[in-house]
């Protein structure tokens, strides 16, 4: 059915087997399934692009160590793999080898009534507003997340687990774009000396003018970000110098550049902060490259 | 079609209209709803006991309270009540009039290719564990949350909305669990000094031995309480001196008695806080029965 623009939905065993495609035009999820009744589960989104899903290896160790964290069964990835290689097939079959896609992994603790797990993978279009601050970039607001984490939880908390749990991501979303802005860098603090955190679904990145490579240390708030990884490991092999370390909000406002970068949306210039326009380096179009061609081959 | 055994699901319509039953055996959720991938929605739980939802009005508030906080059109509570009544009904045609259930309202930003928000609720038999707990008491660990709040980020963060983002809860009871503990009570630091904020899904209430009844002060970190203000009002009432105030764990192991109060398993008095026995209090059937009849008069 080449021509199709319905989502490609499969439906995956928890514990391998059979993988089955669903009727986009249907329901698939039940009302009492941990991830809908309680945010627990995890989840990664892919890339796809030319056929393939990109960056695909850190995704998948990404999301056993999520799962591990929420007390889930061990994914098999090299089965969750070969779905996906199946649904971008089913993709590029329905839609052409150009066709970009977000596909996204979900893993739940499943239904209350049944005690198994839940497992399916989507590919559904880009959104446009993406695409379009993918081009354009964004203008972001700071926002002090609000909450310090403290050393006495590592035993039992998430930190380092992609959750579903984005409601409180998704409200600092809505926060920003009332205030005119695309996006939002959390802090720890405020004003110029803040700690500079994460983006709401992204990685912060900022490029220095002397050409070295930043990125704030992941852990505790900090999300591990697959797509910073790809980026400095090719960074690294083209001769960047690249580094994680604490950033200040100082340290954005005085970079060559800033980009929020993540899976689908790649790289997203930072255009404004805190409505200060933050002028574009004389290297944006290599930098942007650098970045497509380290997820794009990863 | 007496003796049912099956939930009851009924759908809503958003921005109010018809109410649908949903068969229960047939999924009723999209893969794309905001529920599901970033737990971007409200709940609330109550109690069905003898033909009606218990506590309802104070539950709708904090629904429609909720709903606010997270950006959601604010929800037509009146209508969502006769949406109860009607699954109330047919739970108790189904069921008999003593059965008690377990109602959850739930209304989320909906289908990111629609853009209408998500609105249902169910009716499911309450788990055993639950009345057994309420039968017996919980051994309950104190567990440092690990987040303390900041008072920079009060203009976006949901502070106050029972969002679908359970997964650090969930995560705090599979670690208490793991150590034959049945429920946590969440501290602000460690030690005998540690603030008390609440339980995994419930609220710390706390019987001196002169009569008196406390609570945590809500707000911040602690949610506000249905079955706790409907327990003051009772108490109150009848003679108690109740009041929110700061409590540490220290206060915990000195007081009469120390109950976990929610809408479904009502009141579960602590019997183990981190493995130290606290003994029954002679006056443990009466507190019960005020909690009780405080919930289901409500």
């Amino acid at each position: 059915m080449a021509g199709s623009t319905a989502p490609i939905i499969f439906i995956l065993e928890p514990f391998g087997g059979s993988i089955r495609r669903h009727n986009a035009a249907l329901p698939s999820l039940f009302w009492d399934d941990a991830g809908v009744t309680r945010g627990d589960g995890v989840f990664e989104t892919f890339l796809v692009r030319q056929g393939r899903a990109c960056n695909a290896q850190r995704h998948a160790e990404r999301f056993a160590a999520s799962a591990q964290r929420m007390g889930l069964p061990a994914p098999d990835v090299n089965y969750w793999l070969k779905a996906t290689e199946e649904a971008v097939s089913a993709w590029v079959e329905e839609r052409g080898e150009e066709a970009e896609g977000t596909c996204v992994w979900t893993y739940t603790h499943g239904r209350a009534s049944t005690g198994f797990p839940s497992a399916w993978l989507t590919i559904t279009e880009i959104k446009p507003e993406q695409l379009r601050q993918r081009r354009e970039g964004v203008s972001v607001l700071t926002l002090p997340r609000g909450f310090t984490p403290t050393e006495e939880s590592a035993q039992w908390m998430l930190t380092g687990a992609k959750t579903l749990n984005y409601a409180a991501a998704m409200a600092a979303l809505r926060h920003a774009r009332a205030q005119g802005c695309d996006d939002v860098i959390f802090t720890q603090g405020t004003g110029e000396d803040a700690r500079v955190l994460e983006g709401a679904t992204s990685t912060v990145v900022l490029v220095k003018k002397n050409g070295k490579i930043r990125t704030p240390l992941s852990g505790g708030e900090v999300l591990r970000g697959t797509t910073q990884e790809a980026l400095f490991d090719a960074a690294q092999a083209a001769g960047w110098r690249c580094k994680a370390k604490d950033l200040t909000v100082a340290d954005l406002y005085e970079a060559g550049s800033v980009w929020l970068v993540s899976s689908v949306r790649i790289a997203a210039r930072v255009t404004h902060l805190n409505g200060k326009k933050l002028p574009a380096p004389d290297n944006e179009q290599e930098v942007r490259a650098l970045i497509e061609s380290a997820v794009t081959s990863a």
